[in-house]
């Protein structure tokens, strides 16, 4: 082999466009095609070609500030580069099988661009440090997409909280009814998971946003790169500081995945509360036809369609949680080419969050409330039960015998088919003698919603305090 | 709304083709793009479709037989699907997102063919019992090529086994060298592993091969159907016997891809090992370029990608699993659009088991075996102290005390740095004064190794009865 | 060390009893109390010791009948065994944390209480394949045992089924109204589910009832076993035919706990139905008193606890499920420790998986059906829409034009807040001049249930003879 | 019913007590003994104990404050929960079954103690905000405790690490030889592992640390509570916002788990890598004796059973995060009695961590350093490859095209069995003119280690000026 370099726009004297014959010279034979097919990543990876290309400038630009890269070299690449940009983002640039990964092909085509600049910029880094640079720039700009959708999913539910902030609904445990809350203040809990959501992502996004660049293969490198430098032009906040975790690490992968989990069973138990309410037997709601589907065979049938297949999309992001931790149990440090699957895996995670946020922000405002059928089913399961308890305790009972005394009323009134507050004085004065007229106040819907004003109640005034609350952070 | 049925040609009286305006007469807004793009599955679903036509012909031909159809709407149904196959396969087929899914895109195009027919195809059935049908009988397809591949990789591994009866391999357990046994012998435990897989896929085939057709929405159809007719035309074994069952039931996914997890680890095992036998360290095996890549910074490189990325594929596949059961758990009867979820880990799990098993087949063929290699590790680790201990058994210790008195020849043999069969007759007549000449023959590797010579052992002898039992099954 | 055997009933000259000061002669420290600690598991698996038991007496048996065991050895370890059942029966045995596990608990008793037979017990076998075969042994039992708990579930769902033959109840799809069904025909779903549960089981009991015992180590023995003898004597299928396949062989266990998962899935889609049939909305049963509980502070409660636990005991399950695959995931041959993780996931999918089917099959006897308020929830949702569109068919129209025929005719009848039935001929004739009189008997919720007469569908005549088919497969 | 209080001293005339009968007036049987036991949570949670008696007396102490509860009531719960306190630490509290759970067995002995004291603690409180403040009670003290375990390993990895310093490794990618790192780099990256691990619980601690209690069941109470002021005492750092949530959260369960998972699949790394080290074919290290145990039947064996162990472990903490989220997926709101599963994987987490943690803080100084072995080991696999190219570069060339000549030298030391560095000089200059004698310091391990002296690099100053910040930041 010579040792003179190819000229400039000599790619075909380049080891990258020659593995259809052999990886390198140390390869006797050419990949077989079902392994190229197999081991190949270029056709899920090329999603990552904007981070790999502002990765690959900040390297570029690096080289240059410590002197390893001359200036005409670095303007040639940047033009390159620029080119390629254009060229991907008009549908152009032909992706190839055989260059493996969106990092070789993007590189080869620069060494076709630009000829000896190209081949220069892989000084000092690797493969290995670059994807993992990769993967992390996309990542962090994801969650911030993330976060605005979690923030404009949070806002549609408050805006429909504050108009629900004195609607009745009957408050389940075991699903049986319990005690009334304001349906305002039921959306709310919602808005108090997706926020926690948020906090998540912005604790994540703390330890996706380091850079391993400069680890280059497991090791580190002899050129004297400026590590923190990078991380400055890529608006990092710091260095991964061990070269071989650096390249070996997919925690915050499985971290972010974990986090997306959260909000899928979110998603998912919103998905089935609004199949519950919209189902005939409950009827509590309705949600606008653009939302639902119909049956190919029952011509009556409107169907919830997002909210079930919502709910079922949290079995795919789970799944993908299990498959990333699965795919690095007992794996040796440093890198391993397991490591290529963390990625389909981690955009399907993106994918299927940002659908079903944007979505479930846009349907929030296509639900129609039926308060009429919300307080009429808060009626049937002697839902003011506890006020009677209650009242009782500010009679002098201690609350357990309080307890005790009006599960034997709801009993008569259960064998006499009426609601409790159906009894008369006299009735209900059987139970305990200091029960006054003041009882029928404490039993009705309306009264029992009030008198749960305290912080985090179901009152309407404190549903209105934390809807404000939610309000300011939410700008 | 004219109640006179539109004339054959005029699809665009069709309710599908009218879904960009509204699902039917009963929904006043058409859905959101969102929506649509969330809720269609056409494209990763449109795979199904030779099974969708499959299935409807069967339909048909039942319909006909039982005086639903009549033989002219039959021959133009048969006529339009034939054309309809022919553009899927020339890739002039128009997929439109519009119509939801593989079902309504063919019903669309067939009754844009041959009009009144086409819309009296739906007679008795739904989307419900068609999508499950198709799955069923796609998946059916599937496992038979499995069961294909599954057998040429237990040839592919026989083979290598056979020439290897005799290759000395270190036995390890806790990775710790433990007994000798034939490398032979330690390929044919993976043939175990696969033959077991191939049984299990089997089995979950019978509850695959069954009839949901005819169960129409969940509650069966007024119309008179055989549904045993459509069953034997379509080579099942049997019809679901409850039609809430038969549209709900998502088993059959949850069952297979259970099995394909057991291959995949079974796969993320024999990897594991090829890649330590592939390490500096062993150098057991070396595995031909083709299934290898090199490094973009280490000149020097060999990887052996193929068996690290299956590894790494075990945990897709694992995931697939987890997502389903997750997708299930907690859905009441009978269909919901949850189970549309079913289909992608699915597909994505017969892919991944597919490409795998064929490329290992390949692989197997591609090792090169080191055996002095394999030999000089057998000897590192007292690998014949069991030998020993049983000799002294032979001479009429007890098991345990024997076990003890080997011990103590190990701990001499380790300071002294030296085999047990290094050391000589005197030194090891201290440790029992029963210890003879003939102790050097049971203490070395060959001699351990042929005389594990029972049913299952690792004697040579031994593994060429298995290699016989394994060819006359694997036929 | 003396080279003489210490004599019977001096087991502190017993390896095994000397664990405390060191593993064996080899080893120069003593185990440290925390690891000790983690890595025992006598605490858990002591409850192995019948099957453990019954394996040794198998073994002992044969090594007497191959002349490797002495005719007085065997009786001794008959005796001894026999001693050890009644004190473990007793809650007399002494089990030790330092004696690591139930085989060397078991052994080193027995050795105490038989001297020199006990510890040639050990002949021919090592820890590895004693426990893989305790552990197939044990399950294999309690197979058996689930597969008469799923024959009672069953036989008590169908029991509720027959009574129901003929209970109206909205079938639903998407938890909307779709068609009226029969209580009885939902049920049976269920029975279809937990038969095909009992498939899998008896499926994976072939795969679970193979001897490893003979495997030793991993390399077999050098002592002429007949495998075969034990695998009869113990009731075995077959002989593992690889050793070291037959001591890591895990299979069993994670296939076992996937056809687990699938039953826990049926009762979490079961039990999330009973928990929305209790629900005041629903009202369509009510489980006993003795199946619910009350709260602490709401003293009109009754909760369905029992089918909540059991939906959320769904998760431990499918927990450990994963928790098995992720053990073996990546393993290399032959046993690992790891392995040892396989026992109490297995155990306590095996406990819950009992106590569910048991207190289900209780359960299902203590459901009260309110069939007036299933009756009158299937009349909210124009459950007959289907025969309407069926009925237009049958007067000649296409099934896509009558589908949206009766979407208009039902747009009709919501707008003005009646049923399909409720609306007059004359109305109905303007949807399609062919509907005549004979439609209201189609309109009918029992006239729509009675139509569905085909095999698998809701019509009482098949529910019946689908009771009786169950019948006849329950005895 | 008597509507006078029972005198304090009778229990009997106590719900509580009488549950053997009924739940309450309300419910006509007792619970099925088989329920008992399957809803009885009593066995597992009393563990709760001092969080649940810590969160009464803060709840007391408030009631008292805001004048709901009398200041003898407060004193008399005081006394009596002391006692209690005393009664459990000495082990002579008697658990009972029947009273369900540890909230109602405390409360049932407090009212025996104390009588009408005992039944007023309740007041305002729900068990379904008991417990669930009892549980971020006792997690939060936990995770105090692993982020100290957490630092003790860091600590003792690091005081290996600074003795290995300069200790060479054979650096691997795909398990070849790659690059030489030294072995205490090596050691430090799985410092970094655990660093993010502590930091993921101290974000979880976040989450965890606030307080549900004043959410009653579901929907606050018409007390007027001060829930700020419990949180003080309690040392929460906040209030849950919205009382559904409050009482249906399990987010940071499930949050903890995923972290926990993390920190296991860093073990289970570390844990592979140790068992590889120890095998005979690297033979890297040894670990002590008191860390490994022997074998029954093969006299010679030191296995590595921690780490084996502890790679097993993974599998279950896995299950449990998935236990966990099938647990939650779908739930309505707001508690259900599948909550109740979320302690059993939360407190077995807590405890294989803690274990697993303790042990390996105390194996890294059992471990024995081969620095011999590592070294030959690092000749192998032509691991200063890179270092040549890196020299070519230096010379002018390319990397890509340095990269190629180098394959060729390897190629050509390869077919010679030599090393790069055994190749004579004008060997070398065939491949490329420019390399002169100064590629021999180049082509060396400890050149090549001291080569990597950037941040994150290897060379031997790193690793100490690494060390020094681990020192500083694990005071």
């Amino acid at each position: 082999m010579s040792s003179t370099s190819p000229a400039p726009g000599q790619p075909s004297d380049n080891q990258l466009a020659n593995k259809a014959q052999a990886w390198s010279a140390l390869f006797s034979e050419p990949m077989s095609d079902l392994v190229k097919r197999y081991t190949s990543s270029v056709f899920f990876d090329k999603r990552l070609w904007a981070a790999d290309i502002q990765g690959s400038l900040a390297h570029a630009e690096m080289l240059h500030a410590q002197g390893i890269l001359a200036a005409q070299d670095l303007a040639d690449i940047e033009r390159g580069m620029a080119q390629i940009k254009s060229e991907i983002e008009a549908g152009q640039f032909e992706w190839q099988l055989d260059l493996e990964d969106v990092h070789l092909n993007i590189e080869a085509r620069l060494t076709a661009l630009v000829g000896l600049a190209g081949k220069r910029l892989h000084t000092g880094r690797s493969r290995n440090d670059q994807v993992a640079t990769d993967v992390r720039l996309w990542l962090r700009g994801e969650i911030d997409e993330l976060l605005l959708l979690l923030k404009a999913l949070q806002t549609a539910l408050v805006d429909v909280a504050e108009k629900n902030a004195e609607t009745i609904l009957p408050g389940f445990t075991h699903l049986q009814v319990a005690q009334p809350v304001a349906f305002g203040h039921h959306l709310l809990a919602y808005v108090e998971m997706f926020a926690r959501d948020a906090e998540r992502l912005i604790d994540a996004r703390r330890r996706v946003n380091r850079l391993p660049l400069g680890a280059a293969a497991l090791a580190g490198t002899s050129y004297p790169l400026d590590r923190e430098r990078v991380a400055r032009t890529l608006g990092m906040e710091g260095v991964c500081q061990n070269s071989l975790d650096a390249v070996s690490d997919r925690d915050f992968a499985i971290e972010f995945t974990a986090a997306a989990s959260l909000v899928m069973v979110h998603i998912s138990r919103l998905s089935e509360e609004l199949i519950l309410w919209m189902s005939q037997s409950f009827g509590f709601i309705d949600i606008a036809d653009r939302f639902c589907t119909g049956s190919s065979i029952m011509p009556q049938k409107k169907n919830p369609d997002v909210p079930e297949l919502a709910r079922g999309k949290t079995g795919r992001v789970v799944g993908h949680l299990m498959g990333l931790i699965t795919l690095m149990k007992g794996q040796p440090l440093a890198y391993n080419k397991d490591n290529q699957e963390d990625k389909e895996p981690l955009f399907d995670t993106v994918d299927t969050l940002k659908d079903t946020l944007r979505i479930f922000a846009e349907m929030a405002g296509g639900i129609t409330v039926k308060p009429e059928a919300m307080e009429r089913a808060a009626l049937k399961g002697y839902a003011t039960a506890t006020d009677l308890a209650d009242y009782l305790v500010k009679k002098g009972l201690a609350f357990r015998d309080a307890h005790e005394i009006v599960a034997h009323a709801v009993k008569t009134a259960i064998a006499s088919g009426v609601d409790l507050s159906q009894l008369p004085l006299q009735e209900l004065q059987k139970f305990d003698a200091r029960i006054g007229d003041d009882v029928f106040e404490v039993l009705s819907l309306r009264g029992s919603l009030n008198a749960r004003n305290i912080l985090g109640g179901t009152a309407p005034a404190q549903v209105r305090s934390q809807v404000a609350r939610h309000r300011a952070r939410l700008i």
